[in-house]
Formats: C-alpha cells, structure tokens, sequence
C-alpha cells in the first residue's frame, strides 16, 4: 500500500511537472520566432536593420547579395510583409469569432441535451445507486453523472476552441517571418517554420494533457470513491473536444477549399497568373484558409483524438480491475504516457532545430521524417521506463503486466503509427514511384491523371489497414479492449512533434503566398516552396496518423460503449446489427457526399465572384487596381458556416436518434460499419489528394529529365496536373480529415449517452 | 402425402415448362430481328428494296424522304453496314475464344482446387458419413460432395461462358440490323434494339434455370435422400457462375474501357472528330468491347447472380424444415419463383414491343422505365399466385409461410429493387437536377465537374442502402437467411426484363458507331444517340439491380457459410472478427484500385498508339487512308488478358487463404467486411460514371436553354464534361460492376470450402 501511495504521489507530481516542460518548451520557441522583427527598426537604412534583427549570429553571405540582386528596399519588404500578415491574421481571426458564435450556440444546445439524456436515465433522481459494475458498492445518482458529463464536454469544447485560435493565432504570427528568413537561406526559413510548428505542438499537447488532468482532480472531489462515474463522467471531455473538432474541420475545410478551389480555377487556369497572385482577388480568402482550416481545423481535430484516446482508455481501465481497486497510478497510466510523450518530443525537437542544420532544400523532407523516426524510437524506450517505473514500484508486479502485455500494446500502436507514416509517404511523396506515374499519365491529359490518382489512394489503403489490423489484433489479445486503447495512445503519444511537422506545412504554405504578395525575389519563392512541397507530404503522414489512431480509439470507444450498454455479443447475423453495419458503412459517403458538395458550391460561387472582379475592376490584371478581397472573404466566410451545419448535424445527430429508436444493438452495428468504412475512404481520400498535389509540384519543380519532359507551368501535362490537384483539396482537406473526426465522435458520442441508451433506447422495438 | 407428390410432380413440370416458354420466346424474337435483312436484294434499286425489307406495314414517309436528301445509294449503305457489322462481330468472337482459353485453364486448375481441398475433408474417404444437420442420418462421403460440387462447378462455369457468348453473338447480330431500321425512325430503332435485348434476356434466364434444374435432377439420381450432399454439392453452380462472371467483367471491363478512353481521348479531345469515326483507329475495339464487356460481361454476370441466388435459397433451404422434411414443392420454391418470374417478363415484354409504339425521342426512357413498373406489378402478383398454389396444395398449410411471411420476403426483395432502380435513374438520368447540376458544374472546368460527380455519386448511395437494408430487416425477421435469400431471388425474378433493357443499351450504342462509321444521315445518328442515352440510364438502373441482389445474394450466402462453418456468433467485438471485418473492407479498394490502374495503363498504351496513327498515317484524317485498327485491337485484347489475372487472383485466393490460414471467424468478418464496403463503393462507381456519361449527352443534346448555355460540342463546358466522362468510364463499366461480383463471388466461395475450413482451417492458431 505503501508502494501504491508512492506511486500515486509520483504520478500526481510527474503529469503536471510534464506539461508545465512542454508549455515551457513552447514559450522558449515562441521567444525565439519572435526575435525574427516584422516591424522595420526606426529610421536606419534597411538592409543594416534587417542583418541586425536576424541577431547576425549566423548571417549568411548570400542574404545579402540577394538583397542587392533584388534590389528591393529591405523596409518596404517587411512592412509589406507585415500588412500581408495582420490582413490574414486580421481575416482568420474575424472568420474564427464567427465560427465560434455559430458553434458557441451549438455547444450549449448540445450541453443542455447532455444534462437532460443523462439526467433522465433515473428520472434526475438525486439518490445514491448501485454501480454498475460493482453492484454491491454504492455510486453517485445519475443525475450528478449527467452534471459532471456536461461540464466535461463544455471543458473538452473550450479546451479544443481555445486550441484551434491559439495554434491559429501562432501559425498567423510566424508566416510572414518564416519569409523574412527565407531571404537569408533555406534552413532558416526552415527553422523558423519548424519552431512555429513546435510551439502549437507542445502547446496544445501539453494543455490538453493539463485540463484533463486536473478536471479528473476536481472531480474526483465529488466524486470521491466512485470512480465509475468519475470516468464515466470525464468521458464528456473526448465529446466537447471532438464535437469541436468536427465544425473546426468541415467549416475550416470548406472555408479553405471554397477559397483555394476558388482562386486557382480562375487565376491559375483561366488567367495564367502564378498562385497566391495579389492581383486574385481570392488570394487573402485563400490564405486566411490555411490558418483556419489546416491550422485551426487540425489543431482542434488532434486535441480531439488525443482527448478521446485518454477518456477511452480511462473509461476502459476504470472498469477494470485497475479501478475496481482504485489503483490510481496505473488508472493514471495514459497520463503518464503522454506525460512521457512529450518529454520525448522535446527532445527531439533540439535534432530538427539545434543539432542538424538544414544547407539545402533536399534536406529539408529527410529532417522531417528524422522527426518521426527519432520520436518513435526514443519513445519506445520511453514507454519501457514508465512501464518498467510502475512495475519496479512493485504496484502490480504480481501481474507483471506494465513489463509485458501493455508495453507491447502501446509499442505497437506507436509503431504501427509510424509504418503508417512511411506508406502515406510513399505514396504521396514526388520522391517516389506512385506520384511520378500520377504525374506522367498526365501526358494524356487530366482523365487518366484522375483515374492514376483515384487508384492510388484506394491502393494506399492496404499497407495502413494491416498495419492497424495487425496492432488491433496484438493489443487486442494481450489486453482486450484496454489494450487497443493504450496502443491508440501510443501511436498519439508523439503528438507534440505529429502536430509540430503538421503545423510547419500551412505556416511555409502561407509565408510562400506572403513571399509572392510582397513581390519578393523568386529565389524566395523557390525556398518556401521547398518548404511548402516537403509540408505537404507530412501533413499526408499527419493525416495518416489522424486517422490510424482514429480507427484504434473509437474501436476502444466502442468496447466500451459495448460494455456500458450491457450488450453481450455483437453479432454480424442478427438482423439488427447487420442492419446498422451496412447502412451506416454509407455514413461516411453520405457525409463526403455532403462536404464535397459544400466545397463545390462554395467554389463556383468563389469563381464567378472572381471572374467578375477580373472582368469589371478595370487594371486589375496590370496590377495597377487593387482587388476587392473582402468580398471573397466573405464568399468563403459564409459558405463554412452554412454548409458546416448539415454534415455536422449528420454525424451529431445519428448516433441519438438510432440509439432512442432502435436501440443498442443498431448502434453497436452503426459504429462498426462506419468505423470500418469510414477508415478506408479517409485514408484513401487523403492519400489521392496529397499526391496530385505533388504531382503537380513535381511537374513545376522539373527535378528530374522526366519531369522536365512534362513540364513547364503551362504546358497541357501541367494544366491536367492542376485540375488533379484542384479536385484533391477538398478530399484531402475537406471530406478526408472530417472523416477521422466523424468516426471517433460518433463512438464517443454513443458512449456517453450509453446509460440513456440502455435504459430507455429501443423505443421502436419498445412500441411495436 | 398425396397433396404433395402433386405439388411435387406439378413442381417438375412447371419448371422445365417455364424455362421451354422462355427459350422458344427468345427464339421468336430473334426471327424477329433477323427479318430485317443485311445482304441487299439481289440487283433491284435500292430504295425499294429496303423498304420492302422492312415489311412496308409502317413505312414512314419521312424515312424515304431522308433516304433522298441524304443521297446516299443504299445498297452501298447496307453493305457497309454489314461489312463493319462483321468486323466487329469477328474482333469479339476472336477476343472471346482468346479469353476463354486463359479462363478455361484456370476454370480445370480451380475445379482441381475443389477437389482437392473437399475430398481432403474427411481424407478421401469413400465411406458414408452421418449428416452435418441430423446427426441421426447418413450422408454421402465428403468425397462424393467433392466430386459433385467440382461437376457443378464446371456446369456452371460452362453455362457462364456460354451465356456470355451467346449474349455478344445476338448484340453483334443485332447492332447493324438496329442502324439501319434507325432509317424507318426511332420506333423501329427501339424495337430492333429491344427485341435483341430481349433475346438475350429469355435465352439467359430460362438456360440458367434450365440446367440448374437439369442438374439438381441428376445429382438426385446418386443422392437420393440425401439432400444435404446433393444441395451442397449444388452451390459449385453458382461458384463456376460467378466466377467466370468476374473474369468476363474485369478482363471485358478493361477491354472495353482501354479502346473507349484512348479513342476520346485522341479521337474527341485532341483531333476535334466525332465519337466513333471511322479515322479513329481505335474506333472498331471501342465497338469490339462493348460487345465483350458491356454484353458479355453483364451477361456473365447477371447469370452469375442468378446463379448464386437460386443456390443461396436452395442451400438455406435443405437445412431447414423443407430439406430435412423433403419437401421437394418447397424447396423447389426458388425455381418456382424464377418460372413465374419467366412468364411474367414475357408478358411485360410485349408492352414494349407490341401494346405501346414509340414515337419519339422522349418516348424510349418512359418505355424502358414503363417496362420496371410493370414487371414488378405482375410478379407480385405472380409471387402471390405461386405461394398461394403451394399453400393451396396444403403442403404446408399449418405454417402458412408462403401464404404470408415468404410472400413478404420475396416482395419486399422485389419492391427494393424497383426503388432502388428508380433512385439511381433519379441520379443518372440528365432529367433530373443532380446530373443537370453536374453538368453545370462543367461551367467552372472539369476539376468542379469531378468534384460534383464524385458527391453525387456518394450521395447516390443513401437510399439505395436503407432500401437493400429495410429489406434484410423485414426478410430476415420473418424468414431468417432463408427469407434474405428468396428476397434476393425476388429481385432477381425479373432478370429476363432487366438483362432486356441492359443489352439494349450497349446495342444501341453499336448502333450509333455503325451509323458513324458507314457515313450515314446526321439524323440517323440523332436517333440512335436518343436510343443511347436513354440506354446509359437503363444501364445504371441495371447495375443497381445487380448491386442490391448481390448484397442480399451474398449475406445469404454468408448465412449459410457461418451456419455450414459451425461459427454459432459472429461476434463484431472479437479480435479474429474485427480484424477480418476491417481488412476486407479495404478489399473493394485494393481490387478497385488494380483494375482502374489496369484501364489507365492500358488507356495509355491505346492513346499513344491512336496519336502514332495519326501522327504517321498520311491521309488518315483527311479520310483517305485507312486506319490500322487491328493494332488497336492486339492493344485492348493483350491488355485485358493480362491485367484480369491479379484482381481475379486477388478475389479467388482470398477466401480460400483467409479461411485456410486464418479460420472461419476471421473469414466472417471478411465476408462482413467485404458485403459492407463493397457495396458502397460500387453503386456509387456506378452512379457517378453514369452521370458523368449523362451530363457530356446532356450538354450535346442541348435540349433545354440551361443545356444550350453550356453547349455546344467543343465549348469549354463540353471538354470539361468529357473529361468527366472519360473518368467515369473505368468506374461505371470496370469497376464498379465488378464488385458485385467480388462481394458474392467470395461468399459462394467461402461456403462451397467451408467443409475444408471447418475441419482444417485456422492453421496459424493451431501452430501457434
């Protein structure tokens, strides 16, 4: 017992120690971006104030030759960059106080169903009542779960809001000064990306970590003993995070995709003027995009998994022997694997930022995946110490199980996590085969390039569904439904870094637009774009995790969902289970269905709007009239938030109304069926989006003979390139990354409404 | 007793009567069509003599008047028409009997495979065994099963070829015959067309029912009472059906796709000629191959379907009451429904040909879609009147189940069908506003095109899936998997209507190339275009008809597999199930992505053969060469041969290694898994391949103002949308109808060797 209490007092200090480091850590590499001066220093000439703001220390030569080949007054740059910058930050900001007020009215709406589903499974009876599990223990009333549910899910909520504007908010902070840099060489553009990245990474790792520590604390103070209800209260968390993250991700993506879809059918293809063109008058629409939908949307759509896989294997262990003998070190093991996560992405952090440098762009995409590699196997030996810490404390060495079983589930979840990593590279990185066939049946114009892209991504499905099977299946043996969600854990406890490579893709994305609106030298171009062409292939590998943890954690949610509505067997040969799996194995095309045309709509209304500008706004295209970008803004603006509500109210609304009316068993049927089809469209979507878009970048960039034989811009190889890659944006920002969301949230969802649905669900089968 | 030695001789000679009906129907039609004469007579001028060939009786006067203006001898017009009649029908034939050596090689090794894997059962054992279902009987050895299933295997695989064969020799005979009565007006064109359809329809139907019947009678003469054995060794009938179905779709499916994208692609898109003109070298395997994939293929297929579902039903069938009773009449039931069902497209056809004349171009759809509503209203009836004999014969009166709950299921079944046939029209016909929306979308260029047809395409798959779903709820409540079988063969009770109206359309379109080709009047190509597109919509219709039985089909067989296996749950929350259920719902897309990468290669090959033509055939497009069409066809022909191999492989081999390797848990989640996603996947490759195709003949016919303003042949709007097209060609005619196959084709698999798996399966955890 002795050893217990030690324990439990090691963890109480080691998990906020963990995330007070990893919000230190994010602080430390926001001061160093910001040393990087957006405003030009006084009245001294301006190439001396810029050598003197970049702190000379490492002050290369050809900075200041290219300088003078440009020769451009250094101030005018940077205020130029500067005004660029406040007008995106200006834009994404008003964009996300709309969302919020939209999804604000949601939130409360959807808080209020919460307390009342909940709160009626014993008619808000304020009496004590038998556990569930333990049925000769004494638990708290429902209608406190129902209570406790709901400020979970508002806390959950907040927390992912809150995560979505900060990480907005850094990524519009760093853009114009990862181009500032990227006048001074490619590594310190790099660098400067990278650290943005980091910051929203630790950032957002590390709060998330935080609030849902200490809600377990303060609850704990009602709750006292009855760590049933605890957990099942904090469940709410994972549901405010992720139902947040789902209008994040379709109204950001919709809002991005209207945009960016939008301003390369008119500027690109009809009026042959370069990408992020200031004279488009959808270029801020775009930019602004990219911090809402791929920054905003993604930051609030991995808060989401992270909370999720917490919750459920919390949820999972609480009903367990752990929780059943209040074992608070061990209940509090996914904790200190994250705890641990992020130690270690901290470190390795210093080999992308300090201990490598970066000399060229080919460096740039192997820095990257030295990322991913380093963080995985430095992790594994970090899941040993945490296991080895809490078995050499004697807690539960009698079962030996954090030495075995568990270190094996969160290993090969971690693993699994990064071999899915390597294939969604593979087959959407320009390095390799698969992009270069896509961009070669360009040759024949853009029907077979979309035919080459759609095989593609159904055939990057194969390699990530074994790899998910495989580690389904090892944790699922080693530790049942506990076991998948440590190894959902384990792929996510690199999450700091997974956020910080994801992040460094829209941030040099941006700073190459802003490097194009200030009219800087093409040489600067050229260097964000390395950036940017290396940002999309891990915001691919980013994706890929996104989603391969998605199908562990709402599988782990499902188990417990499954144990917590008293279901025995969910058998495929009922008709009520069959009948769930195959309809809801149509959800996901239902809701693609939805967003895809959401993003279509919004565009052709972008593209009329831009060609009107265009025809009317006389020297607009001589660059002698300013374009109108509010109007497109608001195209954008208004489109996310009309169109978010119908995929939204899809996905939210499903699981109630199939678990009031049919019951448990349809929706035990509905979770699989979505989860197993929903993953392969995902993945696919993502993948065929990602690898027209290099395939278009390998075609521009003209690398290799081949590629130099389909190009240059303009050429018809590479206008069937752009029309690949104009349908990709929104399956693989859009449908692609909303559909992870959609697979998790429904099974959280189901979960916390469990109890409701096990008492009063069925009513057809009730009535009739 | 007496009552049912009736009903059982009443049963024997209903059924051979029905199916003698059927083929001597055929047979009529096709002296039907054949009275239109392509050898013209002897010396006498030429006018006259065709209208003396087309009997006089309705002698249009417009259509001599056409015959003048366009100046044409017509002689020389029939001669040509033959001539390229003959051409296309030897390309077939050739590429045909090619196919058919590589599949009849596989067809000895895979009968082989049976053998060897169901003799092993019970190691080659020539003792009797006691009976799978009533332990208290003896059955016939394993080995005898063996041998018996392996002979119906090869009957059934025979009778496919055969069908498919048959199916292209009536289209080849009857595409030119179509042309020219396209002369006399559109109604003549739709009869000759329909009557063909027709042909193929009757032939197919009554031969599948005929031989199943035929064989089932001879296995008695071994079996005797042991029915378990006999309808055992009966579903190697349905297994030889459906796969040669899934050679003949995949390797006619990339035939076809590979001649039709590389000839719009060069022919349309880049030299600005016509669909099907004589200058494209590819134009003759374009026609070749919608006669191997578009009617051999379907024919293939569709009798595969058939197949499968008369043998699901009939497997179920001898496991329940009726079989172990042997209650010849009620097991019979299923060929008892497919008889009527005879009778009643035979009447339903006459509607068509006989009772409504069409007049003009709006007509035909109606006409097609008239021919759906009728058959489905009479085969209720007729369903009424087979269930109401067998109740009337009080063979099983005290249950009343034909009188009510397998009315039902068969009904619902065939209701299902009909909804689902009408909302995929609703998304496919350009008469509604989601194609009209797609073709919109072209506005914008063909990346909005893409996006659009991809949503609709998802979209399309919503009711589709509550209607397939409504109906396994309804037949599996009241019947169990018997009741999802027989409410598959009500779908399929109308295949003699439905393959009608799916052969009319590729005929059609042959007609259409015939009329290009032999430079006939423009508005003979008006017509025959009128006769097409309403022939795209009937096709999609089809394809869902073949989709919604092949997902009852194959979950019936499923029933029966788990319930031969000896698995009692099929349990979703098991890690065999589940890793089983999510790796093969990567299969549709594993296997989509091979043959859609197998189209584009091809395509690819084709285009630069087709441009190498043009570019060094001097003369070619300005008609005074010929092209080389012969290359284009070894192009397709090699193509096809090679590429069907690996997704076959990948369909054939599965099951067999899942089961062998994995054991039959793991094999139920991959039946589960593979039902669920594959279905989705191909209605809605389906869809949006059909509306694509639709959208491209809603912008040329310019039949409305919004049409017009997206018009006319060659605007922007109009290469966007063949773009679209082109896309959609590998997805509707390759793909997407090669997973119905896959779904049912791994199911009759899985329980034709369920025995071996049962006995020996599961190797890795007996080793392990």
């Amino acid at each position: 017992m002795g050893a217990a209490l030690l324990s439990d007092h090691a963890a109480e200090v080691l998990i906020p120690a963990a995330a007070a480091v990893g919000i230190t850590f994010a602080l430390v590499q926001w001061l160093l971006v910001s040393l990087v001066k957006l405003s030009p220093a006084d009245d001294r000439p301006s190439t001396s104030s810029s050598s003197s703001s970049c702190g000379g220390e490492n002050g290369q030569p050809d900075y200041l030759v290219l300088e003078e080949e440009e020769g451009l007054d250094d101030r005018a740059v940077v205020l130029k960059c500067a005004e660029i910058q406040s007008a995106i930050s200006e834009g994404a900001t008003s964009f996300l106080f709309t969302e919020y007020q939209y999804v604000g009215v949601f939130m409360v709406a959807f808080a209020v169903l919460v307390f009342l589903f909940l709160g009626s499974v014993e008619g808000f009876s304020t009496e004590d009542q038998p556990c569930t599990y333990s049925k000769d223990k004494v638990c708290k009333p429902a209608v406190a779960n129902a209570l406790f549910s709901t400020i979970a899910f508002l806390l959950g909520a907040t927390t992912s809001l809150v995560s979505g504007f900060l990480g907005m908010k850094i990524a519009t902070y760093a853009n114009a000064r990862t181009t500032l840099e990227a006048r001074k060489g490619v590594g310190k553009a790099f660098i400067a990306a990278f650290r943005s990245g980091a910051v929203m990474g630790f950032l957002l790792a590390a709060n998330g970590l935080l609030v849902l520590y200490a809600a377990i604390n303060l609850f704990k103070l009602y709750y006292g003993d009855d760590w049933e209800g605890l957990f099942e209260a904090i469940t709410g968390y994972g549901l405010g995070g992720s139902s947040m993250a789902l209008f994040g991700r379709v109204g950001g993506g919709i809002y991005t995709k209207a945009a960016d879809v939008g301003a390369d059918l008119v500027g690109k293809v009809e009026r042959n003027i370069p990408e992020d063109d200031p004279r488009n008058p959808a270029v801020i629409a775009d930019n602004v995009g990219d911090n809402v939908g791929d920054i905003a949307g993604m930051g609030s759509d991995l808060f989401g998994s992270y909370a999720e896989s917490s919750c459920g294997a919390l949820v999972v262990a609480s009903i367990s022997s752990f929780g059943i003998n209040h074992e608070l070190a061990a209940m509090l093991y996914p904790l200190l694997v994250s705890s641990m996560g992020i130690i270690i992405c901290l470190i390795t952090t210093l080999f992308a930022t300090d201990f490598f440098e970066i000399k060229s762009a080919k460096d740039i995409e192997p820095a990257l995946k030295r990322q991913l590699t380093i963080s995985t196997s430095l992790m594994t030996v970090g899941i040993a110490i945490v296991n080895g810490l809490l078995d050499a404390i004697q807690l539960i060495t009698n079962r030996r199980l954090f030495g075995g079983g568990l270190f094996f589930c969160v290993t090969v979840g971690l693993w699994a996590g990064l071999a899915i990593g390597f294939v969604t590279e593979y087959y959407t990185s320009n390095a390799y085969s698969p992009v270069q066939d896509v961009a070669d049946s360009c040759r024949t114009g853009a029907a077979t390039n979309v035919i080459f892209g759609l095989a593609l991504g159904y055939n990057s499905v194969v390699v990530p569904i074994f790899a998910i099977a495989i580690s389904i299946f090892i944790s699922f043996s080693l530790a049942a439904m506990y076991g998948i969600a440590v190894s959902a854990l384990g792929m996510l406890s690199t999450i700091a870094t997974g956020l910080a490579i994801d992040a460094y893709g829209p941030i040099s994305d941006n700073a190459g637009g802003i490097a194009e609106m200030a009219g800087m030298n093409h040489q600067v171009r050229e260097r964000t774009d390395a950036l940017d062409a290396a940002g999309n292939t891990t915001a691919a590998i980013g994706k890929g995790f996104a989603i391969g943890s998605a199908a562990l954690v709402s599988l782990a949610l499902f188990g417990a969902f499954v144990s917590r509505a008293g279901i025995l067997t969910v058998d495929v040969l009922t008709p009520k289970v069959f009948t769930g799996l195959i309809v809801w194995a149509m959800l996901p095309y239902w809701f693609s269905a939805m967003t895809m045309k959401s993003v279509g709509s919004a565009a052709l209304k972008m593209v009329e709007e831009v060609r009107r500008q265009f025809n009317t706004i006389t020297g607009l295209m001589e660059g002698t009239a300013k374009p109108d970008y509010a109007t497109c803004v608001k195209i954008s603006t208004d489109a996310s938030i009309r169109e978010m509500i119908p995929p939204g109210a899809l996905v939210m609304l499903t699981p109630l109304i199939a678990g009031t009316i049919f019951g448990v068993e349809t929706l035990a049927g509905l979770l699989a069926g979505a989860l197993v089809s929903g993953v392969q469209i995902a993945i696919s979507a993502s993948n065929t989006g990602g690898a027209w878009d290099n395939a278009k970048k390998y075609i521009e960039a003209g690398a290799s003979e081949h590629a130099r034989s389909l190009g240059p811009k303009g050429s018809d190889s590479h206008n069937a390139a752009v029309i690949g890659d104009t349908i990709g944006d929104p399956l693989k920002d859009t449908s692609g990354p909303s559909l992870n969301i959609l697979i998790k949230l429904m099974a959280v969802e189901s979960l916390v409404f469990a109890p409701f649905f096990a008492k009063h669900g069925g009513l057809l089968f009730k009535i009739f």
